[in-house]
């Protein structure tokens, strides 16, 4: 691969490097080489120069968890009690998914999101195999895995064998960009037998695992109802945190809850939006990080959220922790960047440094328009980040050095053929 | 002025007129003459044509609460306790501020409005003839006050006699596109004569009031030690409600509270994103739609917020009361189009109909982009408009018929000038 020289007009390396000034970063092999202030004094020989003048480059944000083909759904259900949602409108929707409408329902999600800056997202769905080909399509970074439930005996073994040949066939694919993990989707869906099955299958694959906790108030009041004990400490009991888990949501989870995920370092994927619009509450994220817990960002599925931008994540991860803590300082700005790059890199398993520009990380860049509103005046660039720019903002995206959005451009997504198939499939779905 | 037929993809008539089809505005004189699906089947003689098939008219949205140049104070301080942003950050840098940079504030801050979809706005600051300088030239519909405090009787006389020259001066202009109101900030800024004089003053110049009532716990907390009542029983007594009231905020308000409002038919102006990021709370707008109070939406000024972007306060308005009340069903996304156009307009004084897209309505319009990833599936256009869609799928906006922006571009504000300026501002400010 070509080694790119990126310029642009000032850079944040992590929430906690700021570089106001203009900056350069060298990429090659995926990977930053070199980063700084000022011009780039090395040797240019063969280099790709972009310039960038009036962008400002951050670490692209990584998208904790979602369910990436349920854009097809976006509106079907909105303002329902979840369970007449999923059972209304959801079940027979998904029943008539086919293999190629994950294809395009993930092409559409990734379109959305590399306009909205984010490079990485994990995803929880079935007919795996065509979405990996839609992620790997699309160039972006993800982290796969096929949804288990356990509801009869044939569903279980079909997820245990989708999810061994889709890790098999997956796993480290598009060198590296795609990696894999175990998907059982929650502790009221998959008996507890099962979810010993799953942390067994991911110690012998190798592989984390990612599941919904603790969501709801109903759901944890059922779980002591049936087994005596909160969703966390039943997911424990099961074997589960033997193993690296991502838990998507924790709404409603104790003192003792999080002093266990702790004593795992279980990750958390923290929802915003999809929790206030689901009434599912407020999930004790501050409590949760002073605790010591890794807690990422996510946008969840587009069924129940309904979009895949990370910057009204952060934003909401900002704003709604000070207004019902009544404490201004609650999540600053810094720490919700922390969360939407960092954190979620590290909550969904890549490695150190992941989330960050500094050299030796993945050259997954996002560049937003420094000459748009929202970014005058300049008293703060992370403040206008994180409490004024947007999705609207976003210039150009990188993946592992690949350019995946050049000036608001699709580069490697044929958004006319995705609006073509993903209407074709609205037709099929609403017959 | 001249007839012009424009033909858009499907319209949003208002939050309950939803026509999923091709259709067409016909706008005269400001004013929408003809409106409907289909081809228009009257005479084009003469008429401007302009086509969008691609996207969606919806009303443009109505922003009931801000203070428009603080734009000029965005980012300069954050995640910090109220008392100490105001003194040490906001009022030394406003001490700063002349009458030019209220000038370029102000365009900045209609740049940002216009290009997310809003077309009318309330602000509440000072050096208000510059500000309303600012408005005309973008060619924006406002509501606009010059701010009153009562701290000492020179600024006392000066908010009488600044805000008299300015309705004198300013109130119907640009065919009615500017209208005034007086400004007096808030009862613990004004002592109790003073509002009192205020409504006086009102009713001599026959222009309602906006006041800044019950933002945070705190404030009511003082009002009973002070006054031995709360903020809304105190500018009743002092005679405000006399008059037409807008206010801002309400977050901390009783049910007493809230009938005296619906009994004086007191509007609100619901700001949630600085509700949250000041950490002043969550209002009860879901009880206060319940007795009949007109909620309608703001942004508060940049900041507190710290952007212009209705749809945000559009989208949290539908998520966040849902998430805290764990209720699905609360502020239903027909009820949130509808606080940020008709009830909006209700809130900020215009006449019946504005806010909406029937005949008889102001022609201002807002377009957004059918094409976007945002739209993909359409299963419920109003829907993805509330949940999905944001600032970055507008693409034309009129107001009274005028064309601010097309495909993306403004058509009366200089963005160059507008960067150079507050650029200049900049620089004085952080002196």
């Amino acid at each position: 691969m070509t080694k790119t020289l990126l310029k642009v007009g000032a850079l944040i390396q992590s929430a906690s490097e700021i570089i106001p000034v203009p900056s350069y970063i060298v990429m090659e092999n995926g990977v930053v080489q070199a980063v700084g202030p000022g011009e780039y004094q090395g040797d240019r020989t063969g280099m790709d120069v972009i310039s960038r003048p009036h962008s400002l480059a951050i670490p692209g944000l990584v998208n904790s968890h979602g369910h990436a083909a349920m854009t097809l759904l976006r509106g079907a259900g909105d303002d329902m009690p979840l369970m007449s949602w999923l059972n209304d409108r959801v079940y027979p929707l998904e029943a008539k998914l086919t293999e190629e409408a994950v294809y395009w329902g993930t092409q559409l999600a990734c379109w959305e999101m590399i306009q909205s800056g984010t490079t990485c997202f994990t995803d929880m769905y079935f007919f795996m195999h065509d979405a990996a080909r839609a992620v790997s399509d699309a160039g972006m970074r993800a982290i796969l895995s096929w949804g288990m439930v356990g509801f009869n005996d044939t569903v279980k073994e079909a997820g245990i064998t989708n999810s061994r040949s889709f890790v098999g066939a997956w796993n480290g694919h598009n060198n590296g960009l795609i990696t894999t993990t175990l998907g059982p989707h929650a502790p009221y869906t998959c008996p507890p037998e099962y979810l010993t099955q799953v942390a067994e299958l991911s110690a012998e694959l190798q592989v984390p695992i990612q599941i919904h906790l603790s969501e709801t108030q109903v759901e944890v009041e059922n779980s002591f109802k049936e087994f005596g004990k909160s969703p966390i400490q039943h997911a424990h009991d099961c074997g589960l945190f033997a193993r690296p888990v991502l838990a998507a949501h924790c709404v409603h989870v104790s003192d003792a809850d999080i002093a266990l995920m702790k004593q795992f370092d279980v990750r958390v994927a923290h929802n915003p939006q999809s929790n206030l619009k689901l009434a599912s509450g407020v999930a004790p994220v501050v409590k949760m990080r002073q605790a010591g817990l890794t807690v990422g960002l996510g946008t969840d599925g587009a069924a129940s959220n309904n979009n895949l931008d990370m910057f009204e994540e952060l934003r909401l991860a900002a704003t709604l922790h000070k207004g019902v803590l009544f404490d201004p300082t609650a999540i600053p700005a810094a720490t919700a960047l922390q969360m939407a790059t960092e954190d979620s890199a590290r909550s969904v398993f890549l490695p150190q440094n992941h989330g960050t520009l500094r050299v030796g990380a993945a050259a997954d860049i996002t560049l937003m328009n420094l000459e748009s509103s929202h970014f005058q005046p300049s008293f703060d660039l992370l403040s206008n980040v994180v409490y004024a720019a947007g999705a609207d903002d976003v210039t150009d995206v990188f993946v592992a050095g690949k350019h995946l959005l050049s000036n608001r451009e699709l580069q490697t997504l044929d958004k006319e053929r995705i609006l073509y198939e993903v209407g074709r499939i609205e037709t099929i779905l609403k017959a």
